[in-house]
């Protein structure tokens, strides 16, 4: 079957629409539905929208778009129109509630949700305190951070927390380790913000034994040794104990979900 | 003006609904336009999206969702109808015209976005990579990485490189000091995967007097002195002509508007 084309057209980045759009072609069978993303971003005049349209045209594509400049979304609109394309407008129905709802004009600047602001610099500052302390490099991170993850090894401590980050927290993530006695201040600080990630003996094992592969090790190495894992997750569970703070199992969650997760339990205790 | 409530109802984690929600939401001055956003994600049986009416009927909420099993779908919309609510259905209009493209039934399983499949390991190496390999740590990090980034303090360096990370690009980003060569192995690795951050001497003055008063020191430090400045930049500037390498203007762009630029330089140079 013939690749489906899709435009991504955007008078800023254009990441709404392609996430829109791959949340969509995540659902179909990668192997029998075949897709192509055609970004056309930072769409700024007529010709620019008229280019897009040729290329629909041409190549039977859908053009998925976010526009909120009225004159380049109306222009967009009448052409789709005269040309009887296929256009799906992302952000069109929500910005019509709300200007209703607020009574009030919208901005109608592109980009502006990547504006320089507060949020911006709280986000940036969340990234870099994630990759600063990493791994418990730095036990001075604890008190500082709005979320410590807590996990042996190979739970996605580090991606999570880059997640996490992203979102805007801060977060610090402390290997757990038998042979490394952990900062004494992990059990000084506010259990409330610390985070267990708990995986199973069996998915742990899984996990090691293809991180080898990847490191051209053998599978009898001690990393992925059943008895080893037994002795890792029982030190984990102690300390979790010890601190009494939350946990959540990781053994068959993305990271996304996970995130999802830590963020519920943070807010929550929160309030 | 009473808060806008917007709901974020998700069979998944509902991030994809609440991206488009804040993309919609920035084009409104916050200090006019306050808003509040309900989340309901994992939404899997009649009754989470009773309550979601329920919640939509007592605080005069619009309901943003994303909903990808057919029975929760025609659920949410007849209930909907029924109650005369407003919403937005963020997938429905993409997947029904994938479904007629295609020619294929969907999975309709949720969160099949965030699938453990093997774009998911390579993002979830990419960060692990990133945070390794920060700030020119360990030079062996050149040659596997798909994007080296240089440029002075306070570029965004590390923060570029995670955003870039979690597009699955291996990224290592070296800081170029005038006090510090760096590795010989910059000057030897392909130049078109090589990316020079540029910053104008105003805009990294105002940074970095802002950094100095957010850790509590006075303007006079060296760090934000002008004829620091501009010996650093000339430094920079020297090590991208050695290195040939492409150069982005970072000074009044998003991280996410730069990495934008990146992933085009990268992709069409790979082409």
């Amino acid at each position: 079957m013939e690749n489906i084309k899709i435009i991504i057209a955007s008078d800023s980045i254009g990441e709404t629409a392609e996430l829109v759009a791959r949340a969509c072609i995540s659902q179909f069978n990668p192997k029998e539905c075949k897709h192509e993303f055609l970004r056309y971003p930072y769409i700024e005049t007529k010709e620019d929208i008229d280019e897009v349209i040729q290329v629909a045209n041409d190549r039977n594509a859908i053009i998925v778009y976010t526009l909120v400049k009225p004159e380049m979304k109306t222009y967009m609109e009448s052409k789709i129109g005269t040309n009887k394309l296929r256009s799906i407008d992302i952000m069109g129905p929500l910005m019509g509630y709300l200007k209703d709802a607020f009574e009030e004009n919208p901005y109608n600047q592109p980009g502006r949700v990547h504006r320089l602001d507060d949020a911006y610099f709280k986000k940036i500052d969340a990234i870099e305190f994630a990759v600063k302390y990493d791994d418990g490099k730095d036990p001075k991170g604890l008190p500082k951070a709005d979320i410590v993850l807590i996990g042996v090894s190979r739970t996605s401590k580090t991606p999570l927390s880059q997640y996490l980050a992203h979102k805007s927290y801060k977060v610090m993530n402390v290997p757990i380790v038998p042979e490394v006695t952990p900062p004494d201040m992990l059990f000084d600080i506010d259990s409330s913000k610390c985070i267990a990630l708990r995986i199973s003996e069996e998915k742990l094992n899984r996990i090691r034994k293809q991180r080898l592969k990847q490191l051209g090790l053998g599978d009898s190495a001690r990393y992925a040794n059943e008895i080893r894992i037994k002795e890792e997750i029982k030190y984990f569970e102690d300390i979790v104990d010890r601190i009494g703070c939350a946990v959540i199992d990781v053994s068959d969650k993305a990271i996304e979900e996970t995130a999802n997760d830590v963020i519920n339990i943070i807010e929550s205790q929160s309030k």
